[in-house]
């Protein structure tokens, strides 16, 4: 039977999504996403397969030929690298300062790995020596941490970790989910093998997608275990000598031979989501990628300063911040949620709550992708100046946006 | 540097797709996917989560609770219901007649079971008598089988097979990914435990979700195993006994916390695909689920006759074929890829080859989803029968689109 509310048509509410991410996409990428579907195989989606491979290796910043998407959300990216990389029983090292250093530990673990964990206090990021000290203790044969840890809003610094792993070893991945075109991210310079994101963040798109770039390091080490369906295999297939992948669906050899010349049958790529992902590297690429990470520094400079500047406290090392969302400590005697909830159902603007040990304790507010903008960051200051007032929390009208425009010069 | 090819805005060629899928999305759907992103929690998206479960449980024909999206794939919802359900070292009965049965195959084995399979030749499905036999002999603890296998164009009838499943206290799972919604499955009545699909086929949507819908039993069964993240765990959350479930993205009991009432963080739902899902389903249950059956029963006889009378051979036990996709054997003495080629680039239609040991041997011809018209069967006859005169094949000239007409009356 026909029924008015489940057969409506999809009409979502004109939300600013100023949280962690996802953050509204960029129309652009939207508006690449409607394009009609062409075959799997046809010239015209080979040949976008090629370009999107093409633009990831500008947005990593790397000549890695295996520069590919994954069809599945960030965390699907991370466990497709982590996966394929592990065989059960390596030693996995994993410096976790936020909620997702503790996810690259869980995906460890259920690969089989025998994890080892460094841990520093949410809001602190890992200095180099630290990191080589735990690495000559464990002799790991893989490195896994987080770029920019969103529950926290700190970013690890990264230039020197490739180096320290490659002298001892051991191969390092990274996952760039919040932090890339944000943030300064140079995969080949600072020697990572693995990096791999989603698009919800700085990139501006859905989730859904999730770009990786693997060194040749790294593919010779995952190709041990290459192995080929029984359903497609023909004579000319050599396989690896490994163990099997733990994942079909995760595993990088095969994925790599339908990206690759041979195109052998995987999975049917998900091609409205590869539209969205190419279009998300292409008006990146388009803007220029260090604008781009200029731009983020702008508005989330701006962002920064209009919130301290309305007698609120900032999270974290600040020293060591991502550029695009910010910590705040929800000040004493304001109700947390609610200030969330009439940002969101009064002006339609969500700002994120966070995780484990700081759940109720900050907010997150982002400036990412097509929402790092002066108008974004005005208006979200403004409502939650009086969202703030309201409740009872003291400031100065009118300080937090004048702080920002001071920015903007 | 701006690269006007590298750059250029996305511009399909105008294809008509009728291959096995990916087909052509309805552009309804493809309209549903443009509408902008609301947060993960917004009240909004998470009635559309509760939205889209409805509508399919109304595609399944089932009354499960637990009827939701996988972010990937329909091969990745394969493998979310299977590493969820099998523990190392379960017995599965995998009855495989075509490329998608050993896929399952591949899959089980990549989750640890102690995989049983038997077999059929391609073009042939399994007596209910022979799987029965093959369960009481081997015991396992699971059965997974596909109900459609584009490879072969076969349709397994599977109304028996769940009671003997459950009489033998076997768990049924099904990948219904190629025959959803254009051939009849009713997972309650059938007694199916978990089923699979995706929307590149007749769902008419691109690939890229995997809706699934998982009965109590099914649902008793992989909460054995339920496990909570380190980052998000609080004191109230009461664990599995069970091994932990060998993937994190995968991990059905999590999902299930996600699309639940705790609404415990897991991905980041892949937004732009949920909206197309939900129109997907919600544009096939306006037609009627009964109706669009009847269409894709209707289409698929048209093709079916209209290919016949042009001096063709149909593919495989022709009363067990889906109703959306048909084998044609290749014609002795025609090139197929020159064909198919020639379709794709003069005329602008897709039609698919096969894998394995019907490589190079049968077409595909599909007739799905938005393609499941009396336009694109006339068209794609037309465009055939010029390929096969061009190619030398004997036939009568306009023979294929008179006996279509008839079928159409």
């Amino acid at each position: 039977m026909f029924d008015s509310k489940k057969h409506d048509q999809i009409n979502p509410p004109a939300r600013l999504l100023m949280g962690p991410g996802p953050i509204n996409a960029d129309p652009r990428v939207l508006r690449a996403m409607s394009a009609q579907l062409v075959g799997q195989y046809d010239p015209a989606m080979t040949a976008y397969m090629n370009e999107t491979m093409s633009l990831y290796r500008d947005i990593f910043v790397t000549q890695n030929r295996w520069t590919l998407l994954i069809d599945g959300t960030s965390r699907a990216a991370i466990e497709a690298c982590l996966v394929s990389a592990i065989t059960p029983g390596d030693k996995v090292l994993i410096p976790v300062f936020g909620r997702f250093g503790h996810l690259l530990k869980e995906i460890a673990e259920r690969c089989g790995a025998d994890v080892y964990v460094i841990e520093k206090a949410w809001g602190e990021v890992f200095t180099p020596n630290e990191i080589e000290i735990a690495i000559k203790s464990i002799k790991p044969t893989l490195l896994a941490l987080v770029q920019g840890d969103t529950s926290t809003t700190m970013l690890q610094p990264l230039e020197e970790i490739g180096k320290i792993c490659h002298d001892h070893g051991v191969l390092l991945y990274c996952d760039a989910t919040a932090s890339i075109v944000g943030n300064t991210l140079l995969t080949d310079d600072w020697q990572i093998d693995a990096v791999s994101c989603g698009l919800q963040k700085c990139l501006g798109g859905p989730s859904g997608s999730g770009p990786i770039t693997l060194s040749e390091k790294f593919v010779e080490h995952v190709r041990k275990r290459h192995h080929v369906e029984s359903g497609i295999k023909a004579s000319h297939h050599i396989e690896g000598s490994g163990d099997r992948i733990r994942s079909n669906y995760f595993d990088l050899p095969m994925i790599l031979d339908y990206w690759g010349e041979e195109r052998l049958n995987h999975h049917t790529e998900a091609t409205t989501m590869l539209y969205g992902a190419r279009e998300c590297a292409r008006i990146v690429l388009q803007e220029g990628l260090d604008n781009c990470i200029a731009r983020h520094e702008l508005h989330g400079q701006a962002m920064y300063k209009g919130l301290a500047a309305m007698n609120l406290e900032l999270f974290g090392d600040l020293n060591h911040k991502m550029s695009n969302v910010v910590g705040v400590v929800i000040p004493p005697g304001v109700d947390g949620e609610a200030i969330r909830k009439q940002m969101l159902l009064d002006f339609c603007i969500e700002i994120g709550t966070s995780f484990g040990p700081l759940a109720g304790k900050i907010w997150r507010i982002g400036t990412m992708g097509y929402n790092a903008r002066k108008d974004t960051v005005l208006t979200t200051l403004a409502a939650l100046e009086n969202c703030l007032r309201i409740s009872g929390h003291q400031l100065t009208p009118g300080a937090g946006i004048d702080a920002a425009l001071v920015v903007y010069g």
